[in-house]
């Protein structure tokens, strides 16, 4: 039930974020509301389709749907005054991250990946419905440029491993695991942390 | 028989559409036919993915290869004259559009997904190949910004539902709800009619 | 054993070509990784999902991923000294298209698909990882323009098809068809032969 809401609400939050970046693209209603849906769900359907779950989780769980349809309404009529959440809609986002993480790291144990691979699907499940959205607008996608987000879902994501190897609850290691996701994401976007891109590093040299 | 007919010219006259943009983005002989076939395929195909129907239906059934490998040859030869052809390309083209959205609608349903599901399923048959041709040619998917093309699919979709709630023969509700889309397009286009950008509106206030 | 060394070659001399296009683009540490990663694997993730082989190979299989990592640290390490293996790199890259071409051939014959559709999956395999590249990082495709690439795959594949209408052992198919998508491309890039783009020609009449 908490981890329900909480995975709408992280939905919500990543739909918004789709509708903002497509309104500086000048779409129409349809393209924002594409791009809110692939922002949202992108990164669940391309684990699925990788794992061959199929049909994919949005079109079986209605509960996506309402969720984006209602946050896509939500941000076009308030789109003049989002701003007011950001805070909120950041905290919603990071959550989103940290639970979508967790939840792509199981899918693959459920079907007895391998760790690596597992993590793969973790970071795949929380980053690539941004990276989608980027493609769509035509953009490099930001994550590869300079949000510490991969990096929060993968050191997220060891912390599972690691966890898992001694006698804890299943529970906390879910929670713990996600939150290290959410705790990197926040401290690095406070102390603007971010990965060096190693070609500007190379211009300096 | 009929309907095999109607798809064969929509599949061609998608191809035909792809030659068009690969060709004035300078590409090779290759490119030109790639950007053919996903135009024509890439829709029904990502539907494919998606609901888990593989191998994908082009790779079973052979008719689309030939149809594709057709309208690219003759795309590449006629280049030069496919002004002439516009309106009936056009035409093709808004006909193979309403064929494909009830086409996907109906394997939706064929699997038991929901009634807002199948019509996600008709659109992304009938649009996706664009918005993947637009992706390739490295352009934000035409669809997203002035065409009324998704409308017309969700519209026919929205039609095909309400039918089938009363006792009406069923290859009647197909092509009642395929012909919806083809009308709402052709009334769009005469009309000039596009779904307002959200962003533009803004800048005017 | 040989065919897994060539194999082990060719992912990790796709992911340096990967490594290299994204270092181009200003991307960090993770957008370098999942470019590397892309460009490897994205080819036959593309062959497995289209076909519904899941989960995709790289999944299941850790040697790609352990080759993508080991390819990924080495090319970061030594970017500013990757001139002096351009033409190893190039050579490896070469053999990999035609190992993955005659691989991904073989995956459709498996299933019991058509020829035409068994040479599809092998050009996908081999080209595909490159154009998943290039879209993420906001380009046209490459080989949709100047490259040999994709006509060498092909030619490659008809030469499968063709030797196997005689009655020649199976492991010297394999091999023929391999060298000569790899002699393909190693005289159209020595002569600087190209497919020509239609526009071009186009423009001169």
């Amino acid at each position: 039930m908490f981890f329900q809401i909480v995975e709408i609400l992280g939905t919500f939050a990543f739909a918004i974020s789709g509708v903002l970046v497509a309104l500086e693209k000048r779409m129409d209603v349809f393209g924002v509301l594409i791009v809110a849906f692939v922002t949202s769900v992108g990164g669940g359907t391309l684990r699925d389709v990788l794992i061959g779950f199929t049909p994919v989780t949005w079109m079986v769980n209605m509960i996506y749907v309402y969720a984006i349809l209602g946050a896509t309404i939500f941000a076009i009529i308030f789109r003049k005054r989002l701003d007011f959440l950001r805070t909120s809609l950041f905290l919603f986002d990071t959550i989103g991250i940290g639970l979508y993480t967790v939840v792509g790291i199981e899918k693959g144990l459920a079907i007895g990946l391998h760790p690596i691979i597992c993590i793969s699907l973790g970071t795949i499940t929380a980053c690539f419905g941004g990276v989608i959205r980027d493609i769509l607008c035509n953009e490099i996608p930001v994550i590869f440029r300079k949000e510490v987000y991969a990096t929060a879902c993968i050191l997220g994501g060891l912390t599972y491993f690691l966890l898992r190897k001694f006698p804890i609850d299943y529970n906390f290691v879910f929670v713990i695991a996600g939150s290290v996701v959410i705790a990197v994401r926040l401290i690095a976007v406070k102390f603007k942390i971010s990965l060096p891109s190693l070609y500007k590093h190379e211009m300096k040299n």
